[in-house]
């Protein structure tokens, strides 16, 4: 363990149980069926989140602002008035069978970094803002990321509040119904500096014993999705010679994208998750099967090279098979390279602290993704248990929830930069 | 083209045109969506359809029995009171987006060859017995073949009659409901012999430009779920190393599959047609697949092999990639080898009618394989367009109809003795 540093604050601890009764307490509000969460974006629950949330913060002696996309943004002045403020934060909406984790905890470490600071009378010269993103999981409205991508200028106002859920009720209706719809122009707020701690969501850091990740990159994605059409046919009376079987060529273009995510290590990764068969009949060979290709990869060329070599090989396989084949791109977001500046501060403080770390990739997106466009920014990510996320049965420990607010604050703080 | 002989009968044709039409007749009754006909069994359309067929025989004079499955036999009497009766058949029900003429084809080449040797005023030494069996295609209710099923001591009559719609409606009740439940004892007759003429329901015959399919033998079949089981996880987050993908592992069990089905060449095939992926996420690396793995062949051996292959591989496959997997025998029924005297009746009526033959192996199972459990039996097949069968668009010509008819019909006077 590295030897505690005698910069300002390097003795700054939060209190774990303080943070791990607050995450308890929110997970109250939109029970899942299996001990997590059903906490969805827009919902009378976010709603009623969003107010304890307000309530927690405004004790702390923080004041609100909404934009109209319904972020929360709650303030901690600093002494300096001419300093951009330093934001901390990820979302407190949940998957309807989500965990108790996924983004709260970036959200409440932020709401124990200033109960903390405010217990020691510690003041930075920065602002400090602890943000909500309104509807990072996109279960309900997709995409996900919907309000911090409006905020990044990736998507518009407009065509955010026409997202429609199953039921056809509109993402800026619904947000008004809730009374969330605030009155601040969405990406208006310029930012110091923003920072995310997010559970991992992946298995390495457990695996690997570490209690930290230092989030260098976000990877980047594309997503194919692949039509291979046969010809349905009974699979008794077809012979072997005469089958056109969509089935096995779907078959021959997985073992392809393994091959081609292996030819591309260590960072690449390559599946499908998705896998549609017709008519899906035990006697039928299958005469179309629809499947959607998931290739990542924090170097925007390799993702290509990945792509390209897809097309070639998939093609040829369904050549000499008979078959027909169509690509179409269904999803994507080029990789993130996040700020160098706020990196070091994270791995400084997980250093300063002595907390075992790595470097790590975020697999899966986040607000921070998007925030990265327009604000220097990091994350910090803690471990989860068996890297079980999007599920009820998500866990952490206290230990790791504590260290990564730790690590968090001690990043924030000196970005925000403490009064001495 | 064989030189016809001068065997009695021998110039003996059946009228073409009458058959189609009834085809067409019967096909008004329960019509399709897109041209075919949904006519499933002991539905009020099956019953509407039997009450056609037997004005039909009884116009033809002929005499009806029903037994306690709903199976029925129309007789024309032979000359020999001692001789058991020639029976040919098939069945009037179809899928619920079924063809013309699977099944109804068999049934109404029966009715078209009694009219026909009426016409001529020909008599047999053996009685002929035209036979509609229920409950051949079992989607509504499974199994397929039912009823013959029951005929041959494969059932009992009190499991038949348990038997369930989707719906929860039992076999038994929805039989007595249409007024089909006769009161003969089920598989109390005997046969002399028995022919099936049905279309082929595969693209051989089409493709070597042949008019008559010999059926030597029924392919067994073996039907086993596998269940792969890896672990879900996220597709962005999971490194390479860490997967359990079991999506991954099903497309080497479908190669797998393959491999030993062109292994054991020229007449066994293999393929998977149901195959469910678990959760069936774009960003889920898949948890568990369920698939459903059909292999065929006229000879038992050769299926215990490619089963035995199968577990083997299968197995060395998810090993080698730390995934769980089982199996489970879903489904299968042994070869059959049809009677050789019956099958040489077939293949010589084809030879004196100059038509093109070729022995045929059937790749799915029919009435007829049961029946050859407990009666001499063969079949004839037909051509059908594109192979396609068990969907509305399925087609034949009127000229392959009638070869059919005509074979069918040479077999049965040539079995049945024409009293000169």
């Amino acid at each position: 363990m590295a030897k505690p540093t005698s910069k300002p604050g390097a003795n700054l601890k939060i209190n774990g149980t303080r943070l791990w009764d607050s995450l308890m307490e929110m997970a109250k509000i939109g029970p899942g069926i299996a001990g997590g969460n059903n906490r969805q974006t827009v919902t009378d629950e976010d709603g009623e989140g969003r107010k304890l949330f307000q309530k927690w913060c405004e004790e702390a002696g923080l004041s609100m602002g909404v934009d109209t996309m319904g972020n929360m943004f709650m303030r901690r002045e600093g002494t300096d008035p001419d300093l951009l403020p330093v934001y901390v934060g990820s979302h407190l909406d949940t998957q309807p069978t989500g965990g108790k984790y996924d983004g709260v905890l970036g959200v409440l470490a932020g709401l124990e970094l200033v109960r903390t600071l405010n217990d020691l009378n510690i003041k930075t010269k920065h602002p400090i803002v602890i943000t909500n993103w309104t509807n990072e999981e996109g279960t309900r409205f997709a995409p996900a990321m919907l309000a911090s991508g409006v905020f990044a200028k990736m998507h518009t106002l407009d065509w955010a509040y026409g997202r429609e859920d199953a039921e056809g009720k509109k993402f800026g209706e619904e947000l008004a119904r809730i009374g969330w719809k605030g009155d601040e122009k969405v990406g208006a707020r310029k930012m110091h500096a923003m920072f995310e701690l997010h559970i991992e969501q992946g298995p390495i850091l457990e695996a690997e014993g570490k209690e930290i990740g230092v989030v260098t990159h976000g990877q980047g994605l594309s997503w194919t999705e692949i039509t291979v059409t046969g010809k349905d046919s009974h699979t008794g009376s077809t012979p072997m010679p005469m089958r056109k079987n969509a089935g096995l060529g779907m078959a021959k273009i997985l073992q392809l994208v393994d091959d081609i995510a292996w030819a591309h290590k260590p960072d690449a990764v390559g599946a499908a998750g998705h896998i549609d068969v017709f008519p899906n009949s035990r006697n039928v060979i299958p005469g179309k099967v629809v499947f959607t290709v998931d290739f990542r990869s924090p170097d925007l060329a390799t993702i290509k090279d990945m792509e390209s070599q897809l097309k070639t090989g998939a093609k040829k396989i369904c050549d000499e098979m008979g078959l027909g084949i169509e690509f179409e791109r269904v999803g994507g977001f080029d990789p993130v390279t996040f700020d160098k500046n706020c990196v070091s501060a994270v791995r400084n403080a997980a250093e300063r602290l002595g907390y075992s770390h790595r470097d790590l990739i975020s697999g899966a997106g986040h607000d921070a993704c998007w925030i990265n466009r327009v604000a220097p920014t990091a994350m910090v990510m803690c471990p989860c248990v068996d890297g079980l996320s999007h599920n009820e049965a998500e866990e952490i420990s206290m230990e790791w929830a504590t260290a990564g607010a730790e690590v968090l604050m001690h990043a924030v703080v000196e970005t925000a930069e403490i009064v001495e």
